[in-house]
C-alpha cells in the first residue's frame, strides 16, 4: 500500500485524488490546501489539512500547486524521508532541490473540473533523482491506467511547449470557428465530424504529410476571398501567419 | 433509381464515388476527367472518358474539380435538363448560371485519398434554385448516410472559412507538436490523448470555456521561457500572435 499526500485542490490535484480514490494500492491519506474553502468539496472523502506542519506520514507528497508555489512549498513543507514530486511540465526537478528523494509526476492531458478524464489513458511524464524510486512512480501509474514516460525535465519542457501548440492554441481556433458559426446562425456540430477526421487522422500519419487546405495548394484566389470575409484584426493576422507558416514549411521540406 | 455522372477524380469526386458505389438507389454511371491517367484506376468499375461531349445522361452531375475550373466545366458541358451541382465549399451557386436546375453537394470534411471516409458522418450543405430539387440532394445525401443541412452560398463560404481554422490550421499545429517532439526525441503519440481530449471535449462544451494554459491564465513568465525554447521564426510569432489574441478575446468576453 503506497500512502500519499495530495498538496493543492485544482483541476490536477482533483483529478489524481479522484484517480487513485478506487485504488486498493494507492491511498490518498491526506489533502492539503492553505485555504480552507477549497477543501470543503473533500471532506468526508479523505482529512484535509491547511497546515503544512500536520502533514500526514506518507510515502510520496505530490505537490500540485501552481508552478511559482511549488518552490515555497517544499521548502515550507521542509525535507522529508519520503519521495517528494511535483506535477507540472514545466518546472525543473532541481526546484525540489530541499528534498532528498524527489521527482515529477507530470500528466500530459488537458483537465477541466467537472469532466470525467479517469480511466481515459493519460501519459505520465516521469523523472527521479534516485533511480529506485522510478519503480514507484511506475507502479502509481499503472494504478490510475496511466502510460509512463521517462522524460527529463530538459524535454519536460519541450513537451509542455508542444501541448501549448496542440492543445490550448488548437482550441483557440476552435473557438475562431465557433464564433465563425455563431455569427452566421449555423450551429456549430457542423463542424465536429471535420475536427475529428482531423484529429484521427493523425493517429496514424505524420500532420506533415496529412496537410490539407488552400495555404498548401497556393490557391491565392480563395486565400484572398477568405481575408476578405474576415472582420475580426487578431483572426485575419492568424489567417495570415498560418498560411505562410504552412507555405514555408512545405516549400522548405517538400 | 438515381443516375449520376462525376466529373473530376480527386479527393471529393473518389470519396463520393466510393460513397456511392454500394448504394442502390443511386448509380453512378460514368465518371469524367479531362486527363486519361487519371482515370484508370477506376477503369473496370465505371465507364469513363475525357470528352465532354460524351457525357452519359444522367439524373445529377455532379461537378468535383478545382474551384476555378468549375464555371469552365459547367459551360463546356453545355446546359442540361437535370440537376447540376458542384461539391466546393468556397464557389458560388451562380457560377452554374449557365444551367437550368443547378445546386451544391459540399462535403464539409477533409479528405485524403488511401483514407476510408465511407461510414462516417459527414455533414452535406446543401444548396438548389429550384426548391423541389433540395429532394433530390438530401436524398443522395441520406443514401451515404450523410448529414444534410441547408446552407446559402453566403454562409456556405463562411463555413468553408471556418473550416480553414478547424482542420487546415490545426493540423498545422499538430505538425509543429510533431516536430517539437522529432527534435527531442521523443514519440509523437505521447501527445496524442491530449489532441483526443482537447477534441473530445468540445463535443459537449463551447470551446471559448474550455480554454486552458499559459495565455489565458497570464503566466508570463511560461509564457517567456516558451518563447526562449522555440528555434524557428515562425512558431515564435505563431506563439505570441495566438498567445495575445487568447488574451484579447478573453479580456473582452470574459
Amino acid at each position: 500500500m503506497i500512502k500519499v499526500v495530495i498538496l493543492g485542490s485544482g483541476n490536477v490535484a482533483s483529478f489524481l485524488f479522484e484517480a487513485f480514490h478506487p485504488s486498493k494500492n494507492v491511498k490518498v491519506v491526506q489533502l492539503y490546501n492553505h485555504s480552507a474553502s477549497s477543501l470543503s468539496r473533500f471532506e468526508g472523502m479523505v482529512p484535509v489539512t491547511t497546515s503544512l506542519e500536520d502533514l500526514a506520514d506518507a510515502d510520496v507528497y505530490l505537490i500540485s500547486v501552481k508552478d511559482d508555489a511549488i518552490s515555497e512549498i517544499t521548502k515550507m513543507m521542509g525535507a522529508k524521508k519520503a519521495l517528494v514530486v511535483h506535477t507540472s511540465g514545466a518546472v525543473p526537478i532541481d526546484h525540489l532541490a530541499n528534498q532528498e528523494r524527489r521527482g515529477v509526476f507530470y500528466p500530459l492531458q488537458t483537465f477541466s473540473r467537472n469532466r470525467e478524464i479517469v480511466n481515459k489513458e493519460v501519459p505520465f511524464c516521469l523523472e527521479v533523482n534516485k533511480p529506485e524510486d522510478m519503480t514507484l512512480l511506475k507502479q502509481m501509474t499503472s494504478e490510475i491506467s496511466g502510460i509512463p514516460f521517462e522524460v527529463s525535465s530538459e524535454k519536460r519542457k519541450k513537451l509542455h511547449l508542444a501541448a501549448v501548440f496542440v492543445c490550448n492554441f488548437v482550441n483557440h481556433l476552435y473557438a475562431i470557428g465557433e464564433d465563425i458559426c455563431r455569427d452566421n446562425d449555423l450551429p456549430f456540430e457542423i463542424l465536429q465530424p471535420l475536427i475529428r477526421e482531423t484529429t484521427e487522422k493523425i493517429s496514424d500519419t505524420s500532420p506533415f504529410e496529412n496537410q490539407t487546405g488552400p495555404a498548401i495548394r497556393k490557391d491565392q484566389s480563395t486565400i484572398n476571398a477568405h481575408l476578405e470575409l474576415i472582420n475580426s484584426d487578431d483572426n485575419k493576422e492568424i489567417y495570415q501567419l498560418l498560411t505562410r507558416a504552412i507555405q514555408t514549411s512545405h516549400g522548405k521540406k517538400l
